[in-house]
C-alpha cells in the first residue's frame, strides 16, 4: 500500500529515451545487439515486421541520434544496406535497459506488496 | 551472432500496447498498481512528474481504455479527484509487463551471445 509518502518523481522514469522507447526502435535495437557485424536491411523488416518505409523513417530517427550507422555496400554485386549499432548506441541502449529493469523491479514490488505476487522479477 | 535463421516478426514486441508503453503512461500505471484504493490526483502529479494537464491527458487515454477509473469524490468536504487501477487494467498490465521482460531477456540473451555479459537478468 505505501503509505510512507514516496519521491516527487519517482515514477516519471526519465531515463526512458523516446529515441529508444519506441516500440518499432526498441525491436530494431534489440535486432541490432547481438549483431556486431550490422543487419541487412530487409533482413531487418523482416525480424521487425516492419514496412520498408517504417524502417526507413526509425532509423532516420536512430542514426540522427548516433545510435545506429547505416551503410551502403555490395553484396555479390547486388547493393545491400546494412544496419549497425554504433558503440555510443550499444552504451545508451544498455542505460536504457537499466531503467526498464528498474520499471519491472517497481512493479513487482507494488504487487508483492499487495498480496499477487507475479513469479519473475522481484527479486532482481 | 545468432547465424540461424529467426523468425519473422521475431522482434515486433506486438505485446508492447502503445496505450501502455507511453513513458507517461508507463509511470502512472506503475504508481497505481500497488494501490488498490487509488491514488490522489494531485498525489499522482507529485509522483509522476507530470503537470495537471499533462495527466489529465494521459488519464484520458487510459479511461478510454478501461484501465483506469477516474472518481470524484471528496476528502474532508474538499473534491478530490482519485484515480484507480480497474481489475482489466491490471490484467492489462501485467501482460504488458511480461512482454517488457522478453525484450529484457532477448537483450540479456544478446549480449551474453557476444561475450559482453549484463549482469541480471539473463536467467530470469
Amino acid at each position: 500500500m505505501a503509505d510512507t509518502p514516496e519521491k516527487a518523481g519517482r515514477y516519471a522514469y526519465d531515463g526512458l529515451d523516446r529515441v529508444l522507447h519506441e516500440k518499432a526502435r526498441l525491436g530494431v535495437l534489440t535486432a541490432l545487439v547481438a549483431r556486431p557485424g550490422g543487419v541487412a536491411f530487409t533482413e531487418l523488416t523482416r525480424l521487425c515486421g516492419l514496412t520498408d518505409g517504417n524502417l526507413s523513417r526509425h532509423l532516420d530517427v536512430l542514426a540522427e541520434a548516433g545510435l545506429v550507422e547505416v551503410r551502403k555496400g555490395y553484396d555479390r554485386r547486388r547493393p545491400q544496406t546494412t544496419c549497425v549499432l554504433t558503440s555510443a548506441g550499444r552504451k545508451r541502449f544498455r542505460e536504457y535497459l537499466g531503467e526498464l529493469e528498474q520499471v519491472l523491479r517497481d512493479a513487482a514490488v507494488a504487487e508483492e506488496a499487495i498480496g499477487e505476487r507475479r513469479p519473475g522479477l522481484a527479486g532482481a
